[in-house]
Formats: C-alpha cells, sequence, structure tokens
C-alpha cells in the first residue's frame, strides 16, 4: 500500500482564492482591503525570501502590503517604535514581526507589543492564552495549516488518538490544543519521550514538528495512519522532512510531502488571520457607531 | 499490594509552614505581609465555607486578611468597580475571586480584570498563555497542588508517560501543560475519548480531574502507578472521588485518598502564590526605585 498524498499546494491555494473571495466581499460591503505590515528588520536572505512570498501572495488575495523595513543595526526602541505605529494605524490589519530578529534586539518584548488583535502570527502571549482556554482568538499560521489539511482531506479527529512530535511554542503546543479542541485524545511527545517509535504507532493521526531529519521512520507508523510531517530541512539530494518519507508511505494511508506538504499552508493561514483580524477590526468599527462591545476575532474558518 | 497513600494534609501543612516562613522572612526584611483580597459574591453556603477557609489559612500563615462580600444581587458594574478597586490597592497582594458567582454577572469579563500579577488563582487569560508558552507566571492553584504532591514523593517525571483525564481549563490542561514542562510524556483524555481504561493503562502518571464519581476503576491502572485524583463528590457515604479508590489501591503503587489527598493542596498553593506575588510585587517596588523593569512573578516554589 501506497499511502494517499496530501496535496498542500491545492489546499493553500484554495484557501487562497477562499480569503481572496473575502476579501472582494469585505470591500464589495463598503469595508477596506485588508493591510498586512510585514516587518523585515535586516538582510538575513532566507528572511528576505519568506517577506517577499508573504507580501506577493497577500497582494494576490487583495489585500494592502504595508511592508516595512528596517536595517540590521535598528536598536530595540526604533523598531518598539514601529510597532507601535503599526499597532496605532487603523489601516493595518495584521502586523507580522519576520523572526529571527538580529540578536541585539529582544524579539520577546517586540512580539509582546502586538497587539492580540492584530496579532496574525498567533504569536502573542495573549493569543496562546485565547486558545489555551478554548476562546476565540487568532491561532498561530503552522498548525492551523495542519488542521486545514486535516480537514480538508476529511480526517475524523473526534476521538481519534492523535500524537504531536515536538513541543515548541510555535507550532507543538498550539497543535496540540486544536487537535484537543477538536475531540482528539491527544499525546505530545518529546526528545525526552522514552520510546518514540511506540508512542508514534498509537497514533491515527501524527503530527511531527520535532525538527531532526528523518525522525520517524515507518516503524513509528500505525498501518493507515494519517501522518503530517512540518519539518523542512535542506539537505545534498534538496528538500526534506522529519518523516523518512518513502518507507512511511508504504505504512501510512495518508502522508504530506515536503516540500508541498505544510509549508504553504503556513501563508495560506497568515492570510486568512489577516482577513479574519480586518473583519473583527471592522466589526468592531461598525460596532462602536452602533454601540456595541469589542471582540476578539473569531478563529479562522478552516 | 496496596498503594502508598498520598498524604495531602501532611504535604499541604508543609507548604502552609513554608509559606509562613517565607511571610516572617519577607517582613523582617522590611517588606509588607501579603494581603489577600478574597471576594465573595451572595451567600451560597458552599462558597462561604471556601471562603472562610481561605482566610482562616493565610491569617494563620502571617497574610493580610483583606476579604470583601458583596450582596447577592451587586450589579457587574459594582462588582467590576470593586475588582478594579483591588487590583490598583497597594495593600492587596492576590485577588480572589470566589465562583461560581450568580448567574446574572458575566465571570469571565470579571475574572479579565484582574492584573496577571494579582491573579493568586491562575485563571487569567494572561496566566494561561505564560503557561502556555513556558513562562513564569502564577498556575492554577489545583495542578500547581499536585505537581507538589509528585514533587514531595519524588515521582520521577522526566520520559514518564503521563496521562490527564480531564481538559477543564482550570486542572486538566494546566496539568497537562505543567507535567510537560518537568518532561513527562503527556495525554489528555476526555468524554470523547475512545478506551479510557486502555489510554489510563498506559500511565506512570495518572491524573484524573473529569468530575465523574468513581469513572476510573482498577482497570484502568497500571501496575505500580502513580494516580491522584482531583475529584471530590458527596455521595450518601461520605466522600468520594473520580476513582474508584479501593480496587485501584490494590493496583497502583501510590494513591491520593479523598478526601485529604489533593483538596487541602489547593488553599496551600493559594497562600504559596500569594506569597510569590507579594514578593514579585515588593521586587517590583524596589526595583522601580533602582530603575529595574517591571517582572512577572516567578512560578511558586513547589
Amino acid at each position: 500500500m501506497t499511502a494517499r498524498v496530501i496535496d498542500g499546494k491545492a489546499v493553500a491555494r484554495r484557501v487562497r482564492e477562499e480569503v481572496a473571495a473575502g476579501v472582494a466581499e469585505l470591500v464589495a460591503a463598503g469595508g477596506t482591503a485588508p493591510g498586512l505590515a510585514t516587518v523585515l528588520v535586516g538582510d538575513d536572505p532566507a528572511s528576505e525570501v519568506y517577506v517577499r512570498n508573504k507580501r506577493r501572495l497577500s497582494v494576490e488575495a487583495g489585500m494592502r502590503d504595508l511592508h516595512r523595513h528596517l536595517p540590521a543595526d535598528a536598536g530595540q526602541e526604533t523598531v518598539a517604535a514601529l510597532v507601535d505605529e503599526l499597532a496605532a494605524d487603523p489601516a493595518v490589519s495584521g502586523i507580522l514581526l519576520q523572526l529571527p530578529l538580529p540578536a541585539h534586539l529582544d524579539a520577546d518584548a517586540l512580539v509582546a507589543r502586538i497587539p492580540a488583535a492584530k496579532d496574525v502570527d498567533g504569536l502573542t502571549t495573549d493569543n496562546a492564552g485565547l486558545l489555551a482556554q478554548g476562546r476565540p482568538g487568532l491561532r498561530p499560521c503552522t498548525p492551523a495549516g495542519v488542521m486545514a489539511l486535516l480537514d480538508e482531506y476529511e480526517v475524523p479527529l473526534a476521538g481519534a488518538e492523535a500524537v504531536v512530535v515536538g513541543r515548541s511554542v510555535l507550532v507543538g503546543r498550539p497543535m496540540a490544543q486544536l487537535l484537543l479542541a477538536r475531540d482528539a485524545t491527544v499525546t505530545i511527545c518529546h526528545s525526552r519521550t522514552r520510546d518514540l517509535a511506540e508512542v508514534c504507532r498509537r497514533a491515527d493521526v501524527l503530527v511531527v514538528a520535532a525538527g531532526i531529519p528523518g525522525l520517524v521512520g515507518a516503524d513509528a507508523v500505525k498501518p493507515g495512519a494519517v501522518v503530517v510531517d512540518v519539518g523542512i530541512h535542506r539537505g545534498e539530494d534538496g528538500l526534506r522532512g522529519d518523516v523518512d518519507h518513502d518507507p512511511a508511505a508504504e505504512v501510512a494511508g495518508a502522508l504530506t510531502p515536503v516540500p508541498g506538504g505544510v509549508g504553504p499552508m503556513t501563508i495560506a493561514m497568515l492570510l486568512a488571520n489577516t482577513l479574519a483580524a480586518a473583519r473583527a477590526q471592522q466589526d468592531v468599527e461598525q460596532g462602536a457607531e452602533q454601540g456595541v462591545e469589542q471582540e476578539v476575532p473569531r478563529e479562522v474558518p478552516a
């Protein structure tokens, strides 16, 4: 048996089209096109590529590109002042502070200045708390993208055994929360897990976000399981993930490729978050005129 | 084999003594005794008992009792104004809003007014986010109390399989996070889990917080496992927990009784949180004089 390929490129394209339709609808209803403020500090070539892709796809979806670039030696106060300016600017629906920042900057302190309602990366402590408490909020893009893939392929989650490998603040931990919110029985594994393959073999749905090339082999996959590989590593033979792809594909029921699996979903969900943020803010503005209370953005459609 | 009894009463007493010593030390060093503001709205008899115990034990630990009582028909604005007053009052180290509130009040909105640094119950979204991101903050008292019990009995957690039954915002979810922070491989179960007994039997450490009397039987306990029963239910034969105690005690290696297990730990950890909050606030005050930045309280000693 060879696993069904979970086509992240196709799903991401569909999500982006839906976002574009949502933007058009918002504008047609008299609203403003969402504005995405990408903030790049310095000239890291990888970061430049990531930011360029985000800007290009946000424009394709009909959003306003409100990119800001600061020199590599910009001080903490300068970056903080820029974040504060974007936070206060009603044209800015979402703020994306491209990480990593140059080492002399305190990234945590800068992320903390982003208002929860504009935190389209879902990185702030506020949004982490909203997720942990099961309340509406903006979710981190990569785990939200994994959920969108699982939904697109109609993977049953309620009552399923889900195993997440990796406990990063960006992916593993919010991933576990999102699967729990969908009624999966969730296990979270990490470097200290005693027998990783044994734990992974329990999984109906296995999400691997460990950051270690080829960590999960075929022996860690339950026959027929859905396997989502969040890892991406540049090797001599091109890109590979955290899952040893070809052997795992012989055992799994469905599997994401690397590249073309989770990767394209991250930007798609960033755009979905930006639209959701813009909608919530414009609801608030209209609501304020009508005396309605402020609302946090609802979870992105997935 | 009969399980070792995990004596929560004794551990709670020791934690309270340590807190009392910490309070005395703070005062001896020229600080102020921590002030605990318990807020009771209405006359629910169970809530009155809980609040009375918290007040009594806080006074025994050398704290100032800053109790406030509002009538059952107090409006949202009245309670909100009281919370705001306590939030601004430097004599108040910790605010405990006794739940449940009368049904006409929006409890979530009131909890949200408590500053994270005074949230000694660990209920706010801010503190949930800090926990989810693995940052210092005030932790919910009941799961913090379970951790203190496990530590007192030197239960190995790194690499252990921990299973949490129940996913409430108050207990199950933060419990899973605290176990994960100590390097356990953590599974979280709930009403939709397919074969609860099978999942529980994997646990080296099993924490049951489902709110269902006798839900977990001996068939769900791995021989030698450490079982912590967070449930407490009043029945015809007195109090019982979520674990079917006597049969489970034949299989487990160690087990908390009900009553006298987790119950007494909750107030002990409330006092530990209040001391930690007071220390952090007084550090901040002294720090402010010295130009040091504000800090969130560190995790309570456990």
